[in-house]
């Protein structure tokens, strides 16, 4: 199908550089088909980045609904979330290069995309920690600045496998995440370090 | 000086696109001196991209160090460290753009120069946090996580200080940042939201 052909064009030319050193010509040689061939599939360039933002967080939005769906045990709350970043991450790697490198880009379309993208899932983090016991309490601006605090460290999460190469890479990534969120949990002030 | 007007037109250049976009002739020609001139100030492009990190990190660098040499109110160390990282990229806005972006580009010398610099910050924040009382008896890999979250935290918050286009917006950022990081301290558990 073209339109697949299209986007894994343009993701393999992706990953060795930035959407705006990118041009139409370059992707429909990639592909394989002449470049009036692109306007087809897709209204412009733009609107090519548009979906492979959109085909990045779906795996993770869909990961994550069902997690909400069923009820994910509140002791394993924390570890299951990070698996579940990993896992879409690293199903989806190329993508995720893209997002990392596009977040902060020179194409504002792009970068405002992604950005929505990541304050949607805070937003929506924002709202499952209200009904957490403990948390109902909280104030909606206290809670968006926990969320914000998980989401960030999840993008570094999400940043740092772009990089890992093996099993054990991702798997001392993962071991620190869940760390990072509990010490958040806990705070610093209720730590008990263990070496 | 020949040189501050090659990293002036570089910079100016770097508004708008990624490092491996820009090419010698360009810059010589923003810079208003033959391409052949560029040589004799710096080795190669790259070699003007580590030039651009290292000025970036410098004014931080020194300012996290002034403070340190200076003792800092242990009640205000929070506030005070998001001072000076606001401080020093808002005073550097144009060079924070461009770390922002290299930072996950791709081009790999600078890539891998940025993380050892955030990695250095990292570093030597573990060693302050190591002689705070409470923190002198964790375990340095404990030390490191919690450095990890307050550096990712920072990370994340001269991005967004990038956008950031007026006093107002700059401030929002700081008392968030402060917040994030006291809620890091206390954590969520002891943390005691005021609406």
């Amino acid at each position: 199908m073209t339109r697949r052909a299209i986007v894994a064009a343009a993701l393999k030319l992706l990953d060795e550089r930035s959407f705006s050193g990118l041009s139409l010509r370059e992707v429909t040689r990639e592909a394989g088909i002449v470049p009036g061939a692109f306007y087809r599939h897709f209204e412009s360039m733009e609107a090519l980045g548009l979906v492979l933002i959109d085909e990045s967080f779906r795996i993770l939005r869909d990961m994550l609904r069902g997690a909400r769906a069923g009820k994910l045990d509140p002791n394993r709350v924390i570890e299951s979330s990070v698996e579940i970043v990993v896992a879409s991450v690293t199903e989806r790697r190329e993508h995720w290069r893209f997002i990392g490198r596009e977040r902060s880009s020179g194409v504002t379309v792009l970068r405002y995309a992604i950005r929505t993208e990541f304050r949607l899932l805070t937003s929506e983090l924002a709202t499952d920690l209200a009904r957490f016991p403990g948390l109902n309490a909280w104030s909606t601006d206290d809670l968006n600045v926990l969320a914000t605090l998980f989401v960030n460290s999840m993008i570094v999460v999400a940043e740092a496998l772009e990089d890992a190469q093996s099993a054990d890479a991702i798997e001392e990534i993962r071991i620190t995440a869940v760390k990072q969120l509990r010490m958040i949990v806990i705070g610093v002030t209720g730590w008990r370090s263990s070496p």
